[in-house]
């Protein structure tokens, strides 16, 4: 299912242009290198469209968010989409400060993003900002539970079709969805919520895996968010055997990522489609 | 002893705004969700105002200071007050440069810190900018010693008078004083000298511990400060045992602190009261 | 060969002042304790000079140059020649973008550099603005190997020439040359270039390790290339036999790095000079 996909990664090398957060970004550059990608971060104004002219996919996270880079991440953004690159937005906190979700809305109306991933919070707030007049999508709720999966999916499709982006909503339950299709991956584990970044990553992974599959967006994000989420339980297995902690977590998702292989996703891929 | 304080943060998962270094930053956000507690950095003065309200406490690190984010440290930190959240101040570096001496100084006048926590000289520095005229304590040596330990407990005692602070110093002997009692802490390893950001990562977890135990901020302190110590020693043993080196050391503190107990920390305090 | 080289970083613990990038700054602070020395951060323009005032060494790297500190890079290079400071530039990324080349052509044209270290590509770049006038070096391919090795050390002799700084240029084969003499070093391992950071590491401890033998710098330098190089064969051969991955090969290399020897170095080195 995802053979091509991940020889596409390690053919292609896909480089990405980071415009990140410094709480996560180094784990985010050694997260792109551990999955076959390279990173670059670049955000002074001066040098985004040049940056980003060289590369594959860009990954936009508004995870630490200052006045000085918004208008690299519009310019970067308008490049990319000049030049049909991937685009990925992280819309960290959207939702918590309005400078946060004003920001997130002037992204969504000055840059066609070709994946969107968020938790469920962060991606109703993205709803907010994308044109809907009703608002009835503000009723999901803020958890995705089996009980509420099919109205999320919903949903998800939804807002995939009025913004044309992929819409990735990570959680318990990780839903994948374009305007017609969703995989709902039920791969990770709780624990992963002790290490931050595990977001942050899958999103700069999105950006490689989908830059280097642009015909197969819909598996190659899907592929992304079962690999985080397969290493997850790989590496929470390991530290129990050796009775480590969140550290080594952090340490042995990544390294599992490293390793991971299409053969290995394969067999511990929860997926289904819906 | 330190069960109620341990149940609290459990229970109450505290939310932590940090303005923080870019140094250490990712460490401080993943000891803070080792310990029970949840990280938030945001430090655009755009929406700090925001973000601290939505927290339990507020953690202000000059660590990497620039001119861009003292506004919004002055910004958090009035309205943290307002709301009589937990604020604490990591004077890094004061005294090394006028630009963070005097930032050091602006803050203290501005902002009513619940703890303040540096290494000897820092405090030092800090206590020249808390209005003392006589200038005597100048006279504290710059090594905490079992030798000048009595000189230093009535130094912290007499600065969190003058302060209201809660004063934290940390070093080969770690003191957490009020104005009236001071506990002395020998937990820790000399070799966390070989790891950056083990103050930095305390100063968080001290925002974390004392935030969701505001009847209880001396002993939450002091909680904290024996868990990183502790924590330490754990994984100087563990790095010894498996031949590893510092960067281990730092992967294992964090791990040791995802799995601490009250009753751990119980066995292995060495705590006295001065 | 090398004792002398580590017993003064042991005896004078070089402080190293670093205006450097934050994807990789945590490492850089992390790889400069675990070698013997101690990291300073600071790239506010109003406190750098004080800041370097007091170290040994200053590094500077434009991983994600901003307009902000390239200010704080000029004055605090100015400063530091006139203490006579030791400074290293790595000037990540030059020729990716114009921001960057120019950046490096005015720091060039400055700040009086004690080494230089990069990639082919980047000294390359290095080159074009250090006032050659014929740009036959242009013609120097973009990768070193055994077959155009003897003429990228010519180049790197004639550029150390030009600029009085030690060149050193770090792939498969590494090149240490002043103007009259090259060290060449073939440790390390492929595997390396899955983590990011190496090269940031390695220009910071180059710092330290100049700083701390200015009378040596060239032997200093590649003592400093030999131990990164090394560490990094010890940590691929300690995941492979753990079965682990790119992460903790990370970490592997910085705990190499802290329990490196001059005796091991020696047994481990393979060092040619030309």
């Amino acid at each position: 299912m995802f053979t091509k996909i991940f020889d596409n990664i390690n053919n292609k090398h896909p480089l990405v242009h980071c415009i990140t957060n410094y709480v996560t970004v180094n784990d985010v550059a050694n997260v792109l290198l551990a999955c076959g990608a390279s990173p670059i971060m670049a955000d002074d104004v001066k040098e985004v469209e040049e940056i980003t002219s060289l590369c594959t996919a860009l990954n936009i996270n508004i995870g630490t968010l200052n006045s000085r880079t918004i208008n690299s991440m519009l310019k970067a953004g308008k490049k990319a989409n000049e030049l049909s690159h991937t685009i990925v937005l992280d819309p960290v906190g959207a939702g918590a400060s309005s400078f946060r979700t004003n920001t997130t809305f002037d992204l969504l109306e000055n840059i066609k993003f070709s994946v969107i991933r968020g938790n469920i919070s962060e991606i109703k707030t993205v709803d907010k900002g994308s044109g809907t007049t009703q608002g009835v999508d503000a009723n999901v709720s803020d958890a995705v539970t089996e009980l509420n999966l099919d109205e999320v999916v919903a949903f998800s499709k939804r807002l995939s079709k009025r913004t044309g982006a992929i819409i990735v909503i990570t959680g318990a339950i990780d839903i994948v969805a374009n305007s017609e299709k969703a995989y709902i991956i039920r791969n990770g584990h709780s624990t992963m919520s002790k290490v931050t970044g595990t977001g942050c990553m899958l999103s700069a992974m999105i950006a490689a895996f989908v830059g280097a599959n642009q015909e197969e967006p819909l598996l190659a994000a899907t592929a992304a968010v079962c690999t985080m989420g397969l290493a997850g339980e790989l590496a929470y297995k390991r530290i129990m055997e050796e009775d480590k902690g969140s550290s080594t977590l952090r340490t042995y998702i990544i390294d599992e990522i490293s390793k991971m292989t299409a053969e290995k996703l394969k067999e511990g891929a929860k997926i289904e489609i819906k």
